[in-house]
């Protein structure tokens, strides 16, 4: 667990704002739902693992609850027992999520997560728009080079059946393929082996991965294997995807096929993507997919749905590894120590700190009932830019003193003109 | 505990956005703690009653733990361990709190509170400036009428002296004077004569609230009965509140000096505060004060610090109520639905959908693959304002045709003119 103290704030809220506006952009909708939810709702959905992560303890009514532990299945209950949403029905969540982890580098307890998911609709336009709302938020966020990756969770099922590989093995078969990154081709080559699947199955199955993710020849791949409509759903998904990403100006630079890729969550149904940069080696920073039965483990009635996960505090590290932060960013809040000179003058700093507020200048007023060498250091030590001093003889000229706390200049100007020469100074922010 | 649905959370992020900007425009800074806290922080802080309320499970080390209570302990806990920031340390918090309360009106089991809260300093400026704050906000919300009851918990414990109760009859006085409001003065006699306090002191206690928390006369009462520095200390501590107020255009109208106002809250030991309105009867909306001991109890060094609560959920019951709710408020987010006349004018829809977002303009696409009509009622379903409708005609003349939802009116236009028109038609938000 983890304070975040202001600096680190600023930057958070400042990104958290960026994922916001994007989100809002495509029409997704805020949701926000309780930390704490019956165990019922949470336990069963993630697989054995994580079922065990679960932050899980007796309300005062006696009933067992845990904490969320994402944001895919409070969205999914609501749904289930929201009948009466429009659908589709978009909704974006940036909210912590718990997870009773061993404490590791990169690993929290509590964590920011961001989704955005559409439920209501079967279109593979809908799983294209999750992917255009990461590349949009990563453009807006300065990210030069991302790749998403694209699979259908039926090409991987059809390709297991056109193997004569089903059920556990099938599973075993996608685990193992899942490492393809981590421990290569030969490394999956022996895990398929250790799991009893015959090499020549093996050889069919690097063939495929051969052909690149490649929509066309993975079409042919099938059809001459018999036809397969999973397979065929599969293909004209990605194909959809294909071409609006492209008429939404995501270029092919930005995503790939990858036959590969599997994604671990039990729930998936049909197109999954994960997004990653290659600097700093990080993991994935945004997946998701869809799953068209998991509102339905909550409600009795099949809702179908596709969403995507952004990972903040992931996203985070990225733009501190790159230095993303935006110039105009400072670490503090305020933008002018307003100065107490003394006691006598003290109603005039006070009326000063208002009328700066008044026109939008965060101005903070000296508590510190110091002298001002030391208010001034106080602001050089805080990072505030500007110090407003009105002593005896400004407030008898209707005068105030700015002084620029980097440089150590000093200008003395008409009060009524402090203000707009503080947001004249200010740093220009994206 | 409650889901926030889209409608709601833009009311309430709207609130939210109001309260933070007011925050910052004071210098205070942003901080976050985690929801899950050690048990030991949390518990014998709040008084017994209150520890019963607190949720506490097992960490997974076996630790016992719980979700924070409210935001001031978690602060407390940040300034006693972080020693090394800047004093003033001054910051907010907007978040969720918890509380195993047995479910009833107006009571949440998780709700959202913020606080503003000073540490380092024991000057009555930063207890005034937390004053500002709420009036600022309240301001900012366009709250007509509220009252700031003031009061200083050093003056309860000086009348309490000066009236020769002491101790545990003390404290039993402040719990019946505390439910003036409610019970009236007869029903505070009445529990006064149970608690074993004699009529004669009962009558020099209502003496001395029928000074009206007039400074200059509470402060003739203490000297004829022989000098007491906290009295002493808790008129001047007012005084300087009393100036700053209006040095920063909070007129007495806003405010009041209240000598019965006592606050439940153990940890209390300076200036303390209770801002409510008349209409609607909501009880109290804000309230805090100073706690000089507190960070003490935490790190063995105590760190004078004052803060405010506001209540976020009641301040929300207060705007729905009296309608306060900005004009340029719409129900969604999205302020157009780019619909897709066909298949073969979709990429164009994207297309334009793209450009909108490129300035500012949060466009949905419409994702059903419905009928054109289906998707107008959609639209009017969701509260779109307008809809954009691109078919092939349009397609071909470069135009694109903006729907008024409301009106039915179609207006057809230059499609590189499209994105300024519904900026245009934008309602006017504060």
């Amino acid at each position: 667990m983890r304070d975040f103290l202001p600096e680190r704030m600023i930057l958070r809220n400042w990104v958290a704002h960026q994922l916001r506006t994007t989100f809002e952009s495509f029409g997704f909708e805020p949701l926000d739902t309780p930390a704490v939810e019956y165990a019922d709702t949470l336990k069963g959905k993630y697989g054995e693992e994580a079922d065990k992560l679960i932050y899980s303890f007796q309300d005062r009514g006696g009933r067992e609850v845990g904490l969320r532990y994402d944001l895919t299945v409070p969205f999914a209950r609501v749904v289930a027992t929201n009948p009466e949403l429009p659908r589709p029905f978009k909704r974006y969540q940036l909210a912590p999520v718990w997870r009773a982890e061993r404490p590791q580098k990169g690993r929290y307890r509590e964590f920011w997560q961001c989704d955005v998911d559409i439920a209501g609709t079967t279109s593979p336009l809908a799983d294209a728009e999750c992917l255009m709302v990461v590349a949009a938020a990563f453009e807006r966020l300065a990210f030069k080079r991302y790749t998403i990756k694209i699979n259908d969770r039926r090409l991987l099922t059809a390709l297991a059946a056109s193997l004569g590989v089903h059920g556990e093995a099938a599973l075993g078969l996608f685990r193992s393929l899942d490492k393809l990154d981590k421990i290569g081709e030969a490394g999956v080559r022996d895990e398929l082996a250790t799991r009893g699947i015959a090499v020549p199955i093996a050889d069919d199955l690097f063939h495929f991965m051969a052909l690149g993710g490649d929509l066309g020849r993975m079409e042919s791949y099938f059809a001459v294997r018999g036809t397969n409509d999973a397979a065929a759903a599969g293909i004209e998904a990605l194909r959809t995807i294909d071409e609006a990403l492209q008429a939404s100006g995501v270029g092919r630079d930005f995503y790939a096929f990858d036959p590969s890729m599997v994604r671990g969550l039990d729930y998936y149904t049909g197109p999954i993507s994960e997004t990653s940069v290659e600097e700093p080696r990080i993991g994935s920073l945004a997946g998701g997919g869809r799953y068209d039965t998991l509102i339905g483990m909550l409600s009795g009635r099949d809702v179908p749905a596709t969403g995507v996960a952004l990972g903040f505090e992931r996203i985070l590290d990225v733009i501190e590894e790159l230095g993303l932060q935006p110039g105009g960013l400072t670490r503090t809040v305020s933008e002018v120590l307003v100065t107490i000179f003394s006691q006598e003058t003290l109603g005039e700093s006070l009326a000063l700190a208002r009328d700066f507020r008044a026109v939008g200048v965060r101005a903070e007023l000296a508590l510190t009932g110091d002298r001002l060498p030391n208010q001034l250091r106080y602001a050089s030590r805080r990072g505030i830019a500007v110090a407003a001093i009105v002593g005896p003889d400004e407030r008898a000229a209707s005068e105030v003193v700015l002084r620029d706390m980097a440089s150590g200049e000093q200008t003395r100007l008409p009060r009524a003109l402090a203000a707009d020469e503080l947001v004249r100074r200010r740093p220009g922010q994206t």
